[in-house]
């Protein structure tokens, strides 16, 4: 599975290429970080930051696409540039077809440590280390896009099989209802039948 | 001046076009709510607003497209949502070269009721007058794109004006600092003489 990380930004866009293997293994094939000028207009960056995500989309042919999820931030100015430059990605892949999964930090920062309360430098150790890396990827953003891709290589298969087990155990549940309204039916019966 | 007004939101989102005549009239064009299912997938919910906006972009041709800025809401979730939609919208219009504007909640009820913190029937109400329609428009969300429109242009004559103004006044500013310097060096010469 080819995953293609982002970690959404207007001012510094993380972007990377991890590709799955067997168990846990993962492999870097690229990471890079996108930047759009602070003086631009809005739209102009969104703009950038879309034809940047095409071109890595054409290049690497990803499988799937890992965005981070924003929940909040202590800028909301900020955190309104970073929904809508992972909203213009998404966009530039579901217009290919292509699944968008999203996760939040802690889910990134628990895949990786083991805590989704690490701090930056936690991760980028972890990131470093599961992909053999001689160097530590920078700045933050890079490090974070390479951090979301790994997190949906190792998250995905246990998310599909949780999905499994939620379809089983609800259509368990559905027979287990149809068995005991036959059964309060037939119990109905008799009792009908000695009022009448 | 053609104007595409946009109250964005993924479950509901609001699109007008108005024309901007002679001094404040105004003159409704279309106006409809794009909705997205709430159980599609994110990505998939962006693309069938982009693909609507397209739409509308084609069909109408508008100047220039007025989106409500968002700066914060209750709900953190739709706030970025909402943030989202309308990125992906101003992506769309700068594809085609198009200026967005953005304009706050508080500066379009501001510009159509003269009070920022005007409430929904009092901007629908305004929107009706200034508009001329015989209905009030539904839902909300399509009374504030046909707002946003407006809002936008009223405001940009304002906007363009005082930004001349404010080109003018740093002209001034910058020959007068120049003139103080000058005069500063003259000033200095003798001193330095006396000096020597």
């Amino acid at each position: 599975m080819r995953v293609l990380g982002v970690d959404p930004g207007l001012t510094r866009c993380g972007i990377a290429v991890v590709d799955g293997g067997t168990g846990r293994s993962v492999r870097a094939i690229a990471v890079d970080v996108i930047r759009t000028p602070v003086d631009a207009p809005l739209a102009v960056r969104l703009m950038q930051i879309a034809d940047a995500a095409e071109l890595w989309l054409d290049r690497y042919r990803p499988d799937v696409i890992s965005v981070e999820r924003v929940f909040s931030q202590h800028n909301v100015r900020t955190a309104m540039g970073t929904a809508q430059a992972g909203g213009v990605i998404a966009l530039c892949a579901a217009r290919r077809d292509l699944p968008v999964a999203f996760h939040t930090p802690s889910e990134m920062k628990a895949a990786l440590t083991g805590s989704g309360r690490a701090d930056k430098a936690q991760v980028t150790a972890m990131v470093t280390k599961v992909l053999g890396l001689t160097e530590a990827p920078k700045p933050a953003d890079a490090a974070d896009a390479l951090g979301l891709a790994i997190c949906h290589i190792w998250r995905a298969p246990m998310q599909s099989r949780l999905a499994e087990a939620q379809a089983r155990a609800a259509q368990l549940a559905q027979a287990h209802k149809a068995r005991l309204a036959a059964a309060a039916r037939t119990a109905a019966k008799p009792a009908r039948t000695r009022n009448k």
